[in-house]
């Protein structure tokens, strides 16, 4: 892992660039605030997910949440390029599988089980091990203790890592997004407990799928937070439960 | 309204027992906490309902939520006792309608609309004049200012308060209980901000129809948490997003 630039914020956040192999990431970490004669408090870590339109244009809405996490809550934050996606080479059967999307969407045709397929479970399947190798990076940094939140989407991804990897202990999925067949199954094996944000009018989503999706969950803690308006449209407001629920889980 | 009782408890919250006519009730008021120099803020009021169970047996769940607003929000909040509840007179036309209810539930019987309709409808009737009588009551005593939220069940009590009565300005609902058809067309008028509680494992509640409830209110802000559980277990950790909805809309 390899840091490339770096800014500290008046809010004590530090913000910094890095690159592991191929990608290239951000991470936020809190202003260390020790209680005097007291052991510092473990900085559990939130891994933040992203829809694979680059971390450039996500900058914006990622970088609020992260140092939000760090200044009120103390957490420490991370987000990485997912293949195919910024500036990381294209991946040619992604790039197909979008074609094809936006032509059916364009016709009025059925997004069928097989072009929904074929334009996430490939992203799983490189994306999940790619996050795990960048917990290894991040976790042996000082500072950064654990244990480890997933939140955001792409869902199938959250949904894959919340049921492979141990170390995320709590998640925070934004149901957004086209979900395979395939991850019903799964995820009625994830057991972690879960925050589940729904956009009641997305425009791009399904939402008694979210809602199935939701019931599949093998979790006994799940909640689900509906609120109206777009994809785009989640209320500031769900910040602050966000964070709570992590606070909850990671402390 | 005369006072029956009255005790402060140690966090400064005042919980008196009173009466309005023949109507039982509880108001907690927080501590007066004016700031040096500063005009005292507003007290907003939250009107509590709940199931027709009669305030006593309510009372710990009431009081628990009640003594949290007045305690940590600086919120009023009051309760009255349903008609045909507790120490109120029997309504013959409620109790049929229940012991029909039973009936059909020990057979294995669909509960009809006729039923849902008998059972609900005329609590509502009742109902809803009198929470607007009590409101009168409680925004001419000193030291509550409004306006007014309403929050908890029965969800079409809190549907025809929220239409017909314009000082309540945003309403917490639980949905959990039995809604007739006339009051989804009810809902569709509603435009109040809304914060809807849903138990997904509600044993007696039909989770599709309180999604469609959700779906049908006319508010543009409305927001929906919904918890593993039964009817009873709403977590703990819902208690303060509550508050904080209200905080958003009554001051």
């Amino acid at each position: 892992m390899h840091f490339t630039s770096e800014q500290r914020f008046d809010d004590g956040v530090l913000e910094r660039e890095f690159t592991l192999g191929e990608i290239p990431g951000i991470l936020w970490t809190p202003a260390s605030r020790p209680e005097p004669g007291a052991a510092p408090a473990p900085t559990p870590l939130i891994l933040i997910g992203h829809p694979p339109l680059g971390l450039r244009r996500m900058y914006p809405r990622l970088a609020g949440r992260a140092r939000y996490y760090a200044a009120e809550f103390g957490f420490a934050a991370a987000t990485v390029e997912l293949p195919g996606s910024g500036d990381r080479p294209r991946r040619p059967e992604l790039e197909e599988a979008r074609a094809e999307l936006r032509r059916v969407l364009a016709a009025g045709e059925p997004v069928t089980g097989g072009i929904v397929d074929a334009l996430i479970l490939p992203l799983v399947e490189q994306a999940v091990p790619e996050l795990r190798a960048a917990l290894d990076a991040l976790l042996a940094l000082p500072g950064i203790d654990g244990p480890v939140g997933y939140e955001g989407g792409v869902i199938s991804v959250g949904v894959r890592l919340a049921l492979v990897e141990p170390r995320i202990r709590a998640a925070g999925l934004f149901a957004g997004s086209f979900v395979p067949a395939v991850m019903f199954e799964e995820a009625r094996r994830v057991t972690v407990p879960l925050h589940v944000l729904l956009q009641w009018d997305d425009e791009g989503n399904d939402r008694q799928a979210a809602l199935d999706l939701f019931d599949a969950f093998g979790s006994t803690e799940k909640t689900l937070h509906a609120n109206m308006g777009g994809h785009t449209g989640v209320p500031a407001f769900e910040l602050e439960p966000g964070a709570r629920f992590f606070a909850r889980h990671l402390r």
